[in-house]
This record gives structure tokens, C-alpha cells and sequence, in this order.
């Protein structure tokens, strides 16, 4: 499937010209407000993904704030969006000189052409590319294993659902190590590790940050839990602007309890920077 | 200081009628809309604590939504909050089942009498009371010093700013191993942990677990920043209903970077149950 992956010399889609980039672009409606079709190129089932529903709320904040950058956002979903019309209706809550705070929700229609609330999304925005290159992190890259010896829906037994169209735009390469469940055999450890890219081959930046935290499967699976994992809230911290090149994401959960799980979520680019670091909290049927 | 801690034998303060329970009270205005006389008894030098305004904000959506227990709140921290008068608006976002998801802000008044945000927040809310007993958590408390080993502002060298009126609200005993920064020799290590309660000794519930998260010295302090460490944003997950007794509250920060970090809270019960996890972005002067 990601021809950027199998083909490196196939013509790589770039930051702006891409099919992320044409599935989340919007178009403004009157100030503040902004249209789009969500596309059903990132559904897994019939469920469109968070993540890219993330990135398309982001998209109309950067639009709408003075700055362009999520640092840091957190998204409430409310209810389960359909690929289709929808309609992003934003508010600037204040805008400083370093960062821009701003709240927005996406709606889609009922039968009658009520607008339904499907996520309700603050963020405070700024600009990456102003920050002190001072890093003084003493978090360390997962241990992966390299791309090749790691493995993707084309690899079957498809340990992501085949009938999930969100496959065929990501180059997702699992680690071995978190693919128990997908061979009857969960490690009963809530980790899951994967190379992230785009299919196309666009290369990273701070928007599909936004979906790298939520495009691998449930740790839940790992945990020995089959089933739907609906995100009840995530929240996303962008630390720094990707490096060209695929991503590493490692999600961990570490408390299953009520029928609530968290998933933490730390992204390395190819430069080993942390660039996102994410928590969403998720419900679990216990079983 | 803390009397609770000193004398077990004093009169304990109640859930409901404690110093916590009368600074947080709330006037309903009318409805959604909430009065409150912010308490200086909460400030560090002159900031009053983001913890104790998320809790204001975590009680007034627990009043105006149909469940009562805050299980995802993000704070977004916009302007600076004095002691005295503010209003804090609260919307119903969208109210089902088992979740409802709210959001509010907390406002002050400018010169002119305008009305000033302070703090936005977006929340859902649940009951924890309903949720399955089923734990499969593998997340293991922290290792903690038994408390009569750890130090307190009382203790002096107080490693809490003995000029901070919220010292004597809480009972707040230091890890001595995340105490370096207090003597001028800082770890370097993004770590803090201490035993927590509040000073009148009434125990904790879901609201007092939004204080707990953010009442810890800055982890900065042991990476060898000093100086004002302002939250941007605060997203505290509640897992568990506390139990009886003082909390463990740790913390660490992975990633200093690019003049931002984060610092994820993990609150313990009495009962070795996780009782709610916390991450803030928040900015800090590299130097």
C-alpha cells in the first residue's frame, strides 16, 4: 500500500500538496466559519478517525488565530462524526504576543438540517519556529525496531483492519513486540509502537501531529480487550516542528480501571526531538 | 502548621465544611451563572494557585451539569487571577448517559468594571460511584518515604516560599530526594513527589484532586530553574473516588524544551488506587 515506503523513488506528495492536506482543507464561510466535507479516506470501519478530525479543527484554529501553531489542544467528543458535511465554527478567546488561545466545534446535520455538535475542541496557539533551540529533555526515543523488521497492514495477518480505509493513506510499520493481539496472543502490557508516515510520503508537520497520536490501534487490544476504544477527551502538546522522515509513536497505558483507560502518546521525529506528547482518556468495555 | 499532621487528636475538618469546601462555594446569580470572592488564602507570593481556580471551575460545572464528578477537565490559563470578586459562566455543551460535557469560564473585572477572562475550561463529567470495580491497572505507586521522613514548610529550610498564604492550608510533605533545589544543590532531575492533604485535615475528594495535582514546587526547580514556572494548560483526569487518608502526589517533566515543559501528576490514594493523573504545559525561562 504506501508506495512512498515500497517505491522511494515514487513522486512524494509534499506539506500543502497531499491527500491530508486536500481532506482537511476548509473553506471559510464567513469569518470564523468554515466548511469542509469529511472525507472517508480516514474512516476506520464506518468511525472517522479522531485524530483527523483533530487536525481539521487545528487547521481552522491556525486559520483563525494569529498564530499557526498548536501547542497545546484538547478535544472533547461529544458525538460520533460521519464522512460528509460539516461545518467548523471558531472563537478567538484572546490573542497575546507569544501565544493565542481560541475554542472551536464541528458540526454536522440531522435530518431536519439541525446542526449537531460533534467536538468541541481549546487550544493555545503559537509560533515553533520562535522558540529557543535550548532542549534540555531527559526523555529518551523508545527502543523500535528498524522499518523493515516491523509490520503494516500489506504484511498481513492484517493486524489493522483491512476494511478500515484510514489504511491505505498511512504508512503505519508496527513493532513485533505490540502485535500479540493481532495473532490471538496479546502481551496483556498496554504498549503499541509504530513507524508513522503518510502514504503519500508528505512528510510531518505540527497538523498531522494531530493524527499520528491517534492512528494506531487501541493499546487496549494489547490488554486483551477486543472493541470499540471511544476517545472521550485528547489532548495534544506539539513541542517542536517535525524533521522530515517517518515518525516513531509510542502510545502506553498504564491504568485500565472502571471501564476507563488512559493512552499516552510520545512522537519522535527523525532528528530523535520530542515533537508531540499526547494522553487521551478512552472508555473500555471490560470483559 | 498543618494541625491535622501535628496533632491527630484536633477537630478534623469535613468534606463540605473545611476551609477548601468555603473558599470554593459559589452564589448562583442565575442559572449557569455563578459568584465568588476568590480567597487570598490560596496564593503563592501573589498568584493565586491554578489548582485551587480549576476547582471553583470544576464545582461550578459540577452544580450545572447532571453528574457531579469531574472525569476529564482542561484548564486553559489566559490572564492572571487576583484574590476577590469573579463570576464563573458555565454552558452545557451536551449531556448523556453516563457523560456530560461542559464548559466554563472564569471571569474578573478590569478598572472600568469590564469583565476580564482569567481561565476557559472544557469538562466532562460522570459519577464515579457507577463505574465497574474492575482494575487492571499496572500502574505501581511510586516509591514514597514514610511521611514522617519527608519535610514540610514548617520544617524549615522551608522549601515552600514561607510568604505563600496557601502553605498553611495545606499539608504538604516533601520527598527529601526531590528537595535538592530547597538547599542549591537541584537534582537535575524533572522529579517531585510529596504526601498531600489539606491542613485541616478534611480528606480528599474529586474536587480537592484538582488542587493536588498543581500545589507541588515546580519540578523546574529541580532542573535548576527558578523563578515563575505559569501553567498555559492543565488536563486532569479523575479515575477513582479517593479513599480516607493523605495522598501521594508525584510528578515529573520529561521535556524541557524550547522554553516549555510538562509535568504529569500521578495522585495515589491511601487504598494504592491511582486516583487521578495530570499533564500542564507550562513556560519556563531557560537560563
Amino acid at each position: 500500500m504506501p508506495e512512498a515506503a515500497s517505491a522511494p523513488t515514487a513522486p512524494r506528495a509534499t506539506i500543502g500538496d497531499s491527500e491530508f492536506d486536500r481532506d482537511t482543507a476548509l473553506t471559510l464561510r464567513e469569518p470564523g466559519v468554515y466548511d469542509i466535507d469529511l472525507s472517508a479516506g480516514w474512516t476506520i470501519i464506518s468511525a472517522v478517525n479522531g485524530g483527523y478530525l483533530l487536525a481539521v479543527l487545528g487547521r481552522a484554529l491556525g486559520d483563525a488565530l494569529p498564530h499557526s501553531d498548536p501547542f497545546t489542544i484538547s478535544a472533547h467528543y461529544l458525538t460520533a462524526s460521519q464522512p460528509g458535511p460539516a461545518v467548523v465554527r471558531t472563537d478567538v478567546v484572546r490573542t497575546g504576543r507569544t501565544l493565542s488561545t481560541g475554542q472551536a466545534s464541528l458540526f454536522q446535520y440531522d435530518e431536519q438540517g439541525r446542526e449537531v455538535e460533534r467536538i468541541r475542541v481549546l487550544a493555545s496557539y503559537g509560533d515553533l519556529d520562535t522558540l529557543p533551540d535550548d532542549v534540555r529533555t531527559t526523555a529518551r526515543p523508545p527502543a523500535f525496531p528498524p522499518m523493515e523488521h516491523c509490520f503494516g497492514p500489506e504484511d498481513g495477518p492484517a493486524p489493522v483492519d483491512g476494511s478500515s480505509a484510514i489504511a491505505d493513506r498511512l504508512m503505519l510499520k508496527l513493532d513485533p513486540s505490540t502485535l500479540g493481539w493481532a495473532l490471538g496472543r496479546p502481551s496483556g502490557k498496554g504498549e503499541m509502537r509504530a513507524w508513522f508516515g503518510l502514504a503519500d510520503g508528505r512528510d510531518a508537520d505540527p497538523l498531522s501531529l494531530l493524527l499520528a497520536v491517534d492512528a494506531l490501534p487501541p493499546t487496549a487490544f494489547e490488554i486483551g480487550i477486543s472493541g470499540w476504544v471511544p476517545t472521550v477527551e485528547l489532548t495534544v502538546h506539539v513541542r517542536c516542528r517535525p524533521a522530515p522522515g517517518p515518525l516513531r509513536v509510542s502510545i502506553t497505558t498504564r491504568n485500565l480501571a472502571g471501564g476507563f483507560l488512559e493512552e499516552d502518546a510520545e512522537v519522535w521525529d527523525s532528528a530523535d526531538r520530542l515533537v508531540a506528547q499526547s494522553r487521551q482518556l478512552a472508555r473500555a468495555r471490560l470483559s
